[in-house]
């Protein structure tokens, strides 16, 4: 079963990537950018076949690991 | 409207982030665990309203900036 993590800086949370990336589009000349905002993309293959168990499991994986919930949400997808 | 971009690096292309956490999640005890690809999610608020318009500029932003289509792919949601 895959599972897909976003984790995402919290919002008020300064985003210096997401800024940088803001100007740089800027500076290319795409006009009404409001906003960018950049997080992490993680991708799990796991042996776990039963939807519940793999999502206790991610979120687990979440806490731990992948994020730092101080600064930084996640969501979690299983399919 | 608001854009989400992922980009990943296409498949074949060495992830060492993504072994990185492939290593650590076993060092936690985590099992099961069959591989791990990390990439990049970029949320852009953008003025345009237009579904269609929206997704050739994000298009056109990816090309130009966003991923290095070399080693990576990427996907645009709109919504």
């Amino acid at each position: 079963m895959k599972a897909r993590v976003h984790v995402m800086l919290k919002s008020g949370v300064l985003d210096p990537q997401g800024e940088a990336v803001r100007h740089a589009l800027g500076s290319l000349g795409f006009e009404g950018v409001q906003g960018v905002r950049q997080g992490k993309v993680i991708e799990i293959d796991l042996a776990e076949t039963d939807t519940a168990k793999a999502e206790a499991v991610v979120t687990e994986m979440c806490e731990k690991l992948l994020a730092n919930t101080v600064i930084e949400s996640y969501s979690v997808e299983l399919g």
